[in-house]
C-alpha cells in the first residue's frame, strides 16, 4: 500500500459526525467547514426554519441566498424543538453512540435541555463546542464586538475621526473557523484519551485575541500608540491604491526588497528615488522607511498610474513580477475573475434547490491526492429528517410516520412554499 | 476513570509536533493556534531572523512587537538554510519519525529542498500544509487579495465611490485558521488510514470562498446586485452607530424581535413607530423592514443618544438587555475593558523577553475541564536550537557544538542585540 492519499480515498473527514444547532454565521460556518471536508454535519432546525432561515439577501420567492450559501453539504432535520418529545429526539441525536459521533456544535444557549450537564448525562465523553458572544456568556454579535476591538478607529480615510466598521463579519468568520479547530482538537484528544469536554469560544475572545496576536495590543501598551486610520495604505511597508487612466483602481504592495525592486523597475521611478531618500532622510531599501516616505512615493507613482489603462498596467506588472491587485465589486469578481470561476477547481456551478444554477465554493483546502468531487448544495429544510431518524436513531418507518403525524418532525414537502 | 477532562490532563493537542517554516501572518498564526492548544510547534528561521523578524510595530531597540505577538508558545531554531547542510537538518526535522511528527506547515515556496517530492521521499506519510497567494501559485498577499474580493467596494460611508480596505488582515487570519484545520483534518486521516498528503490553501481561495459562503456571490448572480457601502449600518436588519452626549460612539443592533423590543423599550420610541410604519409601508416586526426604514429609525434614535452620556446609555441598555457595543481605540480596549484584562482568563500579563511585562492572549478556546495554564511568551530567536537538535534529531552535545562552530546553527546568545 501507499502511505499517501489516492484519488479513490474518501474525503478527509469522512466518518466524523457533528450535530449542529445554529443560526447566522459563526456556528453554521464552523459546521460547513467540516462538512466540506467530508464530515456528516446534521443541522437541526425548527419546523419552518430557525431565526436565520429568511436572512437577507433573499430571492424574490423568499429563499434566503445567505442560508443556502452558509449550509452547503449538510444534512437537515426539522423538528418541533419547543416540545419535550422533540427535544428528546435531538438530545438522542447529539449523544448517539459510536466513536465518530457525540460531537455537538452550537451557538444556542448552553442551558435547559441543551445544557452540558443534561447532554453529558447521556454521553459522558460528549464533545460540546459552544459559541458565545462575550466570555461571560452575555450577548454580543459581530457588529457589537468589532466597535470595541479598536479596528473601527483604525479603518477608513487618513485623518478621519469617525469609526469605520468592517462589512465583512470577520469575527464571525474567525469564530466559525475556531469552532472547527475546536471540534478537531477535542476529537483528537477523545480518540486518544477517551475524554470529552465542553469547549467554549466567544466572539469577543476571538476578536481581542487577534488584537493581541497582530501586535496592536503591544503597540498600545509598550509604545502607547493607537494606530490611526491611514486610508488604504499598508502599515509599516509600502502599499497603496491608485486610479488608472480608464477609471479603475489598483492596489500595489512592496513588502520584500524583491517586491520593491519589481515595482521600481516596472514604473521606472528609480532615478527619482535618491532625491526622496535625501529629502526625507530615509533608506528606501528598508520597508519601514518606505512607509515613512509613502506620500512622496505615492505622488511619484500617481502620475505613472494615471497615464495608463488597467490593461497596460497589468501587462507591465505581471512581466515584472509586481505584487498587485485590482479593485472589483462582487459582480466584477463573479463575472470577470477566473479565480472565482470553474477554471478554479474550488468553484463549481451547481443546482441549488430553490435558486437554480448558482456558482458556489467548496473547501479552500486542496488535498493534492484526493478528488474534490462536486460541491454539494445546501439541503432543503428537513430534507434528511427521515433518513437521519432511520440511520442514526434507528427508528422504523412506522415510528417515523407517527412522528410526522404528530407534527413533531417535518420533511421537505411540508416546508415547501 | 472519568470520560470527561480533568484539570491535571495535558493540553488538548499535547504530543502533536508541527514544524513551521513561515513569515508574516497566515502561517505563523496557523502554527500559534496549534501551539496555544498544546502542540509542539517548532518554527525555524534563518540565523538573525527571517523576513518578518523586524516587522512593524517595533520597540525602540528594534524588537518587533508583531513577531513577539504572533509566535507565542512556539520553539525557535535558527539555522543557516542557505547551506545544503542546514537544509538537510531542517528536512530531517520536518520528516522526523513517529506518529505525532511529520507535519510541516509553511508559506515558503513548495520547491527545491522544500518541495513535496523531496520531503516525501524521506517520509511518505508526511502532512505538508502549504499556504499560497493565488490558487495557481502566483503571488498575492492579503492587501492585494482584499481589493479583488469585492469587500472594499462594500465598505465605508454610504454613497462613497472609493474602495475602503480592511485594516484587519482578515484573509491572512482566515487562512491561518484554515491551516490549523488542515493540519488537524489531515492528521486525523493519517492516524486512521496511515496516509499523508500535500494540502494547499491560497489566500485568494479563502477570501473568495467567503464571498460565496456569505451569500454575496449568489446576490450578484441571482439578483444581479452589488452590495453598496452603507456606512456602519448592518445589512438586512437594524444596526447603526450613534454619538453620545459626551463624545463617545456606540453601536446598537436589533436582529431578533427580542433585540428590537429591548431597543424600543430602552429608548421609548415605541409611540412613534406606527407613524414610521405607515409612512414607509413597513412592518417593523420584520427585520428586513427595519433595514428598509433604517434612516427614519436612526433619526428618531439620534436625538435619544445625543441627549445621554455613555454611562447613562450603558445603564439603560444593560437593564433592558439591548445588544450594543461601544467604540474604542486599541488603547481604550487595553486600558478600560475587563474583557481584555486578566479578569478574563484568556488574558495574562507575562514577561516577554525583549519587551518586559506585556499583556497577551492565549487560545480563544476554553476547555471547561482543562487548566489553561499561563500563556507562554514568544521564544527568543534560536532559543530552542540545541534542545530541538538534541531531543528531536538525537544529536549529541559534541555534534551540536560542531554545528555552532561551523556557523550552521545559532542559539539565543548569538542573536542578541
Amino acid at each position: 500500500m501507499s502511505y499517501v492519499s489516492s484519488f479513490d480515498d474518501p474525503a478527509p473527514l469522512a466518518g466524523l459526525r457533528v450535530v449542529e444547532g445554529s443560526a447566522f454565521v459563526a456556528a453554521p460556518l464552523g459546521g460547513m467547514t467540516l462538512a466540506q471536508l467530508g464530515a456528516d454535519v446534521i443541522r437541526f432546525d425548527a419546523i419552518g426554519g430557525g431565526i436565520d432561515f429568511h436572512r437577507w439577501p433573499c430571492a424574490p420567492d423568499g429563499t434566503s441566498l445567505f442560508w443556502a450559501s452558509m449550509n452547503k453539504g449538510k444534512r437537515s432535520v426539522a423538528v418541533d424543538v419547543r416540545r419535550a418529545e422533540g427535544q428528546e429526539l435531538i438530545a438522542e441525536l447529539i449523544t448517539a453512540p459510536g466513536p465518530d459521533s457525540g460531537v455537538f456544535l452550537s451557538n444556542f444557549p448552553e442551558a435547559g435541555w441543551l445544557s452540558d450537564e443534561a447532554l453529558r448525562a447521556r454521553r459522558e465523553d460528549l464533545i460540546y463546542v459552544n459559541i458565545l458572544g462575550n466570555p461571560d456568556g452575555s450577548t454580543a454579535v459581530d457588529y457589537t464586538v468589532n466597535p470595541s476591538s479598536g479596528f473601527a478607529y483604525a479603518t477608513g480615510p487618513a485623518g478621519g475621526v469617525l469609526p469605520t466598521n468592517h462589512v465583512l463579519p470577520a469575527w464571525d468568520m474567525s469564530t466559525g473557523l475556531h469552532a472547527a479547530v475546536a471540534v478537531l482538537a477535542a476529537e483528537r484528544r477523545r480518540a486518544r484519551l477517551g475524554k470529552g469536554d465542553l469547549v467554549t469560544i466567544s466572539l469577543t475572545d476571538v476578536a481581542f485575541a487577534m488584537v493581541s496576536n497582530l501586535g496592536y495590543m503591544a503597540q498600545a501598551q509598550v509604545l502607547h500608540e493607537d494606530r490611526p486610520p491611514i486610508g488604504n495604505d499598508m502599515y509599516g511597508a509600502f502599499g497603496r491604491d491608485f486610479a488608472t487612466a480608464d477609471g479603475r483602481r489598483v492596489m500595489v504592495v512592496a513588502i520584500s526588497r524583491r517586491q520593491w525592486k519589481s515595482l521600481v523597475d516596472a514604473t521606472e521611478i528609480g532615478p527619482h528615488l535618491p532625491g526622496i531618500e535625501q529629502a526625507f532622510e530615509v533608506d528606501l531599501a528598508e520597508e519601514g522607511d518606505r512607509f515613512k516616505a509613502r506620500d512622496a512615493l505615492a505622488a511619484l507613482l500617481t502620475r505613472w498610474f494615471n497615464q495608463r489603462t488597467l490593461a497596460e498596467i497589468a501587462e507591465r506588472f505581471d512581466a515584472n513580477g509586481v505584487c498587485w491587485g485590482v479593485y472589483q465589486t462582487f459582480r466584477q469578481l463573479l463575472e470577470t475573475d477566473w479565480r472565482a470561476s470553474p477554471e478554479n477547481p474550488m468553484f463549481s456551478d451547481i443546482d441549488q434547490p430553490g435558486l437554480g444554477k448558482v456558482r458556489v465554493a467548496g473547501s479552500p483546502l486542496t488535498f493534492a491526492g484526493l478528488d474534490r468531487g462536486p460541491t454539494a448544495p445546501a439541503p432543503v429544510l428537513g430534507q434528511h429528517t427521515d433518513e437521519v431518524l432511520g440511520d442514526v436513531l434507528g427508528l422504523s418507518g412506522t415510528e417515523i410516520g407517527r412522528l410526522h403525524d404528530d407534527g413533531l418532525v417535518a420533511g421537505p414537502a411540508s416546508t415547501a412554499a
